[in-house]
């Protein structure tokens, strides 16, 4: 009956982002996101496999960074984050969020729209009702501190529940205490008792912008003790390709320097000596056949 | 033949708007300014009359403020703005465009669209184009300062010669100088010589955030030597007609001021005295009587 | 013979604070903590019990918020410090002290004043001299990092010693690394080497501003790894038993989302079923009924 | 009957100070400020005479500082203002406000005490109602903006009819537009459309801080296009008799500038060829002789 | 006598320099301003000639910008200063000066160098004796404002008098009230009442940084009302040469806007019709052809 | 062989500072390090011996400031620093670098310069390739983050494989989680994934400004979970002297502190009781007997 139960999956999914005022049709997610190589869900967003993000958890930023600015994007990182663990990696597949500072005529324009769809008021709450394992949450809360808490202990216990991944969030949190025993990755700007209050929440799984950063749905969140990198699909699998190469260059650079025998323009970022060039050659090439 | 002439006229309009990630088709916009109670644009948007927009000219940022927040609406003002000539007023619809940081992915299909469309390449101009008489063109560079200059001196003349009212943008302008000699009311952030880049205009006449406010296409833009408000149409009247009785009030407060016989808690806000008090409502009735 | 030794108690408690510019007589002490429902110190300082203190380390940020919007109290919290040790929690009842930039004529008169006392010239010891076990002391150095030390180490040490509990200040520490052995809980703007200078202490046990924060002396002071809230005597006793409900609440709903079977707007912020309602109030009672 | 009009005149200036937290008493008053070698208000406050705040009104910001430093007073200048006039001076004498965020059970027992004497309940005009000829109110908001706006064009009107000076204030004014047209000098830190909000009135005529300047009741305030001073009693007959000194040296060093003959250090700070020297002594002799 | 004057002059310009840490030998002046196309001053520093000057004082900051980045110059600007007078052009030969912290063990060898020369022991005015007519002295100050003052009025007004252009510093000044009616443009972080002190000129005439950009002795200093350009000598031709053919743009670019008939897009940055481009490429040839 | 060992030493050691803007001469380093007691480096760096830099790990920063500003030496230390192992103390030798904003003339001939000798065209390396045992790296690049950053995990690994210490960089690092695992401490202002860009190295081993301290080649560095201290060579001995007396007086007196029995006043900074003061002294000389 996986036809019939497509046909309930689809509105169930949709509804709650049509009662935004961004969100993406169908045909638009597929549209924007269209360099997509690999599946996608229920709405279109691209679902990059578990076992590629398995992959990108083995990553350093360094190796995301090699390749991202030669595909052209520049905007996929951002810093300036308190970090909950910052020894933990995030990984996972961005769910967007946009809020904006709340206009009653918008507003209850929405909320009518999500009562008529039989949704509770909570807007913040619907975003999460959305999430499956394996998603970020990515809430743009314009740096909102006072008042633009995203969630407190137990909706944070919920988001960790469902995704087993983590959250970023371009504005706060509440009762960090609570938060701080889940494993969970969080990215935040700072925390606050304040409930969030005098926002709305505008756009379900559409382009945002975190800081200097766009985020698109789909995106591969990646997080490290340094900040939060937004890897589109489609430059997934060439970084993790050419991490490979990377940690082979690291590894022999890297032994060179433990022999205390050269400078370091001597090896780094490449061999200067002949000899040495060749010996790293024949190492690399060497070690990819391995893998 | 002004029928055809229609016809024609609002595929030029919304074309460009149509090559952005986040527009309005007309029956959104239509849902999301139901509350305006005047006139539209062909695409939509609310067109309060010129003869409101003559008064709202005369209203003080007191009179303006006097009335938004009782009606909720608490995040229309936005300050800290650099500003062209403090002490010209800006007064128009607005007219939004947001941008967001460049990416190849989101970018090539917006200008692929455009292309097809028969637009020009040159992302901040194309809601140059859709400018009319008394618009005032809102702008969220999310503060870039540095390659965030949404116009020079040309394209500003140019938003003056057709718009004959201003700018407000989040972000930078370019030739401060060349543009100082206009007569135009322009809010900005900071002045640099770079021009834009590594940006991509991601929508046009949809809500967009300048700060801590929130605009919509059709806003009153209101502009004086403090920062600027974002009067929603429906707001508008009730403002303009409040402003009469706030005016009688400073007029009289004033007043008695200046005889120099009172304390300050003896007339502000309200006369204490009954006497006073009562000689307070008889101004105020017959100074309303004759407006 | 608790006569003469309250007689001869209470000048020497009051002496160091009537050397500044700002202290409470005893019965402006008692005017503005009128609502305290506990005991006093002999300054006339609210005692909220050590029996209470305990129950209130068991607390989390989230049980004390909840409680204070709803009195009207709005202004008791203050983030934005380093904290010293961020996993222990700061409880005690708030000795304040107030400096200001040095003026020689004012300084003079305080200075003449304290030697007529017999105290010795060092301002900011006069006040550490006052500390009492579960005391907190919460000072007020207007943000000032160089030459705002209020402690080094040893004053450190002492103030621990004395209280067993720590120290907020809005300013600055000294020998961070001599202070961070000491198990005691510090909140504080920066560190640095220079010795405190160029300041005078005002005010000792008066309303004080910390941040966005009022604190009174006698508030009892609540640190976590956020920030620290001033929770007013009078409050206290709500506060703890408001808690229980709230942990029986966070106890359930957290139960349910590990179920796995609830979406976040099913259960939060309270159950959407009228059966899980039910469910939820009959063991609220139970549990309630427990304590 | 001067001396009923002195019984009734006390009560009436005191009666607002004693509904605030911090206020002095006569004795207090004139024990913080024993250095003033002039006359008195009522209450005790410094008052300079006219015939010297109009000499200081001559002086150059250099004059007012070439001598505190040097009587030890390092802490009595504030910059960072927004400047209505900045070509405007701003000289009187310091009526000092401190506003701290609101506390219910505080303001409470202030606004009972308040109403008690037949005080309205508008915590900010009962400082106003204090006013006189050449004071200027200088007011601790704590650089509030939103919220944090001591007046609007009314009251700053009011301000300026009573005083004909001006106003200090760490925080916000409101209605920008309506007081640029006063004549009145205003040193803010920003402008805001709310009004006053979540403060209470703490202090009235006690030491305030002003960013990193302490002020007395009864300082004289000097305000230029830089920012503002304020000069203890004691030192204003040395910073105006210094003044016509430095002015000399000024006139003679701008003289010799101006002849294009000499290096910047043959003249200045001093003349150094001994000739040069005699010059410039017997030139100050003869000019102060002519004073 | 002109070779014996030029014996002399050169000692007596280089000995300040020599006093400094950082100086160049005239060796290394020509070496680092290899570029210089014209003439230089005794010491090496380029000359750009009077006539150039003269033609810079008429461009506009888009035009210089026009051709420094293409020449991989991107670093030649600097915003964020107080300017004295906006509308006031400032132009000349950058003669830069580099403060540092001052420690007395490196202070007092210099200070001994200079004693050894005959100088006057107040280090920021050696630099000043340096000036020439069309100089401009551009300070690096490291952003201080407190007891970062480079000059008074006096010192202000001897700058003024000997270059006849004005003054850059990352730092600030004292007096301004004094320096106000100075017809000199300055180019500062801030105003501050302190005398300079507790800093040590570490260099004369080498590059120095100016928040983001590097200045070399000898650039051509712009400075309109935006901010300050380093046009280094080699580049100052070519922005002449350059503007023309902008101004000509400019000029037919703002005609066909006056006009109304057209879209931004039309024309902007190049007219998009054959017809038109035609048209405007006859009108520049016509024109160049006039210069 | 020493003697042709140090004939080739010279030259490869002072190549690469040659190929800089900013060097010091073998003679000039000797002059403006003159108090220097110790020995030196072949490039006349103060070489503060290995079993003084032993002695000043064991200090805390209280005995380094003791020291210092008595001195005469204010500006020393530096805070604001993220600070990879904060419980890892950084002691060593400083090897100065200072980067400016890239000019392509003067970059260029840097280049050339560098070229003629051999050396890699990789600039932030030249720098590295000078570090020594016990050496740390101090580099000023004007607190750039993004394209500022001086090393990665692999060249971080080699300073401290060359080091055995850390880094100090006003600037940035990449690679924040592969420098992590390494035992080295690095005081930076922030991290960011871009490789440096946009920035020519100007000087290497003269004094350089890092916030607000200023420091000279071969100060022997003092890094801890505080910030930064600079200790100029010729002071060292001093403050390692000094610290015994301090250890001492901290000894005793957080002795009498933990007996309860003291006010804070009586016992810091010095006994006040007479008898006190006996026992403090003859302790003191006891103790300092046994060193």
């Amino acid at each position: 009956m996986k036809f019939l139960a497509n046909l309930l999956a689809v509105p169930l999914l949709l509804l709650p982002a049509q009662a935004q005022v961004f969100t993406f049709t169908h045909d638009e997610m597929l549209k924007y996101t269209s360099h997509n190589p690999f599946g996608r869900f229920e709405d279109g967003r691209p679902k990059v496999p578990d076992a590629i993000l398995a992959k990108v958890k083995g990553l350093s930023a360094e190796e995301v960074w090699a390749v991202l600015p030669g595909g052209g994007f520049h905007n996929q990182y951002e810093g300036n984050f308190r970090i909950l663990h910052p020894n933990r990696k995030l990984v996972g597949r961005a769910v967007t969020a946009q809020f904006m500072p709340a206009r009653p005529d918008v507003a209850d324009i929405m909320e009518a729209d999500a009562k008529g769809k039989g949704l509770r008021d909570n807007g913040n709450q619907r975003v999460l009702d959305l999430l499956k394992p394996g998603d970020v949450l990515v809430v743009d809360l314009f740096g909102k501190i006072e008042e633009g808490t995203i969630v407190g202990d137990n909706l944070a216990a919920y988001i960790y529940a469902v995704t087993g991944t983590g959250l970023v969030v371009d504005g706060a949190i509440r009762d960090l205490e609570g938060i701080q025993p889940l494993d969970m990755s969080v990215y935040f700007r700072g925390a606050h008792p304040t409930p969030i209050r005098n926002v709305m929440l505008t756009g379900i799984n559409v382009p945002i912008r975190i800081g200097g950063a766009t985020v698109m749905p789909g995106d591969v969140v990646f997080g490290d003790s340094e900040g939060v990198y937004f890897i589109p699909p489609q430059m997934v699998k060439q970084v993790v390709d050419k991490a490979d190469e990377t940690h082979i260059h690291d590894e022999w650079t890297q032994a060179k320097i433990k022999t205390g025998k050269y400078k370091s323009t001597d090896i780094y970022p490449s061999p200067r000596d002949p000899a040495l060039k060749k010996e790293y050659e024949e190492y690399k090439k060497a070690k990819l056949a391995q893998q």
